[in-house]
């Protein structure tokens, strides 16, 4: 194939569909770092598409999809995990056959039967960058979101070897580190770590809010002693979510079972007053934060270094 | 009362008893904002007072709690809550009479009534500054710790309103903000806003501590994904957290009771891919968050503002 390819990402042409918080930071990730790549974009909201013009995050953005793939070298798929096939199947017809097809879902099982379906002739490496905030939509994303960060390749059997090199290299120059996991293992490793965390989080900020003898601005004021931190990940998008427990459905009721009868066992401890139960779990988790903190995956100051002054 | 008091506190010496995370932030907050006053302070644990001493967090650390709290005007219990009738209990015989009693604890009811029994001639002022962080022990505290963090005084029925007007004032001066609630009533809220939170935190860490097909490693590895923010909760100190459980048992089962039916409700919904239920709670959560940043609650920052460089 005679296409020019800069030095680097050995992609000329990248093309991200979805430019909410993890499609504009990989387009803006491969304007800082790949230089000489060409970043087109697309999003199915006309004012989506509006607002990522005026933040400049792409150097072409087309209205219609088709012109956003056609000569694309990478397609970097950034919509929720149910549109994922969608997307896909409209693409299909107008992409290039060399091109390769990856994305950045949070459940990766149902994502690479969708994408295998819809496009069975061309190289798929599915990916999940384990990174994000709290904030959704074009004007949240930055460059270095991705930096230091985990991103978990999950290529169907019988990809090409040479494309899952490609991708992996790819999410290293936007900074992340990558590691390479079957679709189901992954499914139920992010369903603990990921998953599980946002559903109890959405459910105990429901429960605050339903209160009736306690008020939601006694709720709101007292937050600081642990409630607010729950609050930021009930923040997050609400489609992304809802999409990624249905599709993810089987891992994340399993650890869910897990997690009730684990709740279970502790209600049962404060209802007959085993303290020592209590405070051998209480003991036993700490040494657990202990580790993310020593590996880097989460800031070392108290408070995530809140200001206090 | 002939003694000698400094503008400001009104306290011209002021004894903490407890040097962790609480007590020495209220021991350096005194030093830092009440210059005037001398404190005085006492850890049961030799090793804690040692290390009190080598942080010089107070102006006098004796080896006896009588010694710490003879002539002073001001005592601040700042003791897990199991330890507050004992500590109350002991030191009710060297009191000078006209000393006004507060403590920290996490849940009032139990407190209010363990320092009413233990020292009926005393005025007493609960306090309950809802703030902190993860790490525990003397070299934890800061002065600033109380800055813009609320601080809710439950005193019983019938307490002097000079004495709660002089803790309110104290604890202004520290930097909170002050309420006024009734014990019982404190002891829901926080249910909600602080002791659910914990409690739902360390069964997390302990769940996925104890899956047997997803390492440790893993775990610690993906906790970007929202684990990690759960891990920092579940990192408080054992101890308190054992105490604040079993002293707010009744609200704190009936908290996690609802929670249990509204988490039931969720699972229910994935199971039957309801995602319209999904959704609604998902934006109706939303909000919340919104309104504790709006109310200087929580850092506006994304991700708490941890670095991404």
């Amino acid at each position: 194939m005679a296409r020019s390819t800069p030095l680097g990402s050995g992609f000329a042409r990248i093309a991200v569909i979805g430019l909410g918080l993890i499609g504009s930071s990989v387009a803006l990730g491969v304007r800082r770092y790949l230089p000489d790549a060409t970043v087109t974009g697309y999003d199915a909201a006309a004012g989506v598409r509006d607002a990522a013009r005026d933040l400049a995050l792409c150097h072409d953005l087309p209205d219609a999809m088709r012109e956003a793939v056609a000569d694309a070298d990478l397609v970097v798929l950034c919509v929720p995990v149910g549109a994922m096939a969608a997307a896909a199947e409209a693409m299909a017809p107008h992409l290039a056959p060399h091109a390769i097809v990856t994305d950045v879902g949070s459940c990766k099982a149902s994502v690479v039967e969708a994408l295998a379906a819809a496009l069975p002739a061309h190289a798929i490496v599915p990916a999940h960058p384990v990174a994000g905030t709290e904030q959704s939509g074009p004007a949240a994303g930055f460059a270095t979101l991705f930096q230091h960060r985990w991103c978990i390749l999950t290529p169907p059997e019988g990809t090409d070897p040479a494309a899952v090199a490609r991708i992996a290299a790819f999410w290293e120059m936007l900074g992340a580190e990558v590691e390479v996991m079957a679709p189901d293992h992954h499914d139920r490793v992010l369903a603990i770590t990921s998953h599980l965390p946002h559903l109890i989080a959405y459910t105990i900020v429901g429960t605050a809010s339903d209160l009736e003898e306690v008020t939601q601005s006694e709720v709101i004021k007292y937050s600081a002693g642990g409630f607010r931190d729950f609050t930021r990940i009930a923040a997050s998008d609400p489609t992304m979510w809802r999409d990624v427990f249905l599709a993810n459905r089987e891992a994340v009721l399993d650890m869910l079972q897990r997690f009730s009868e684990d709740l279970s066992a502790l209600q049962r401890a404060i209802r007959w007053g085993k303290g020592d139960e209590l405070f051998d779990l209480f003991t036993r988790t700490r040494a657990v934060r202990r580790s993310i903190v020593e590996q880097g995956q989460d800031d070392a100051r108290p408070d995530f270094g809140r200001s206090h002054d």
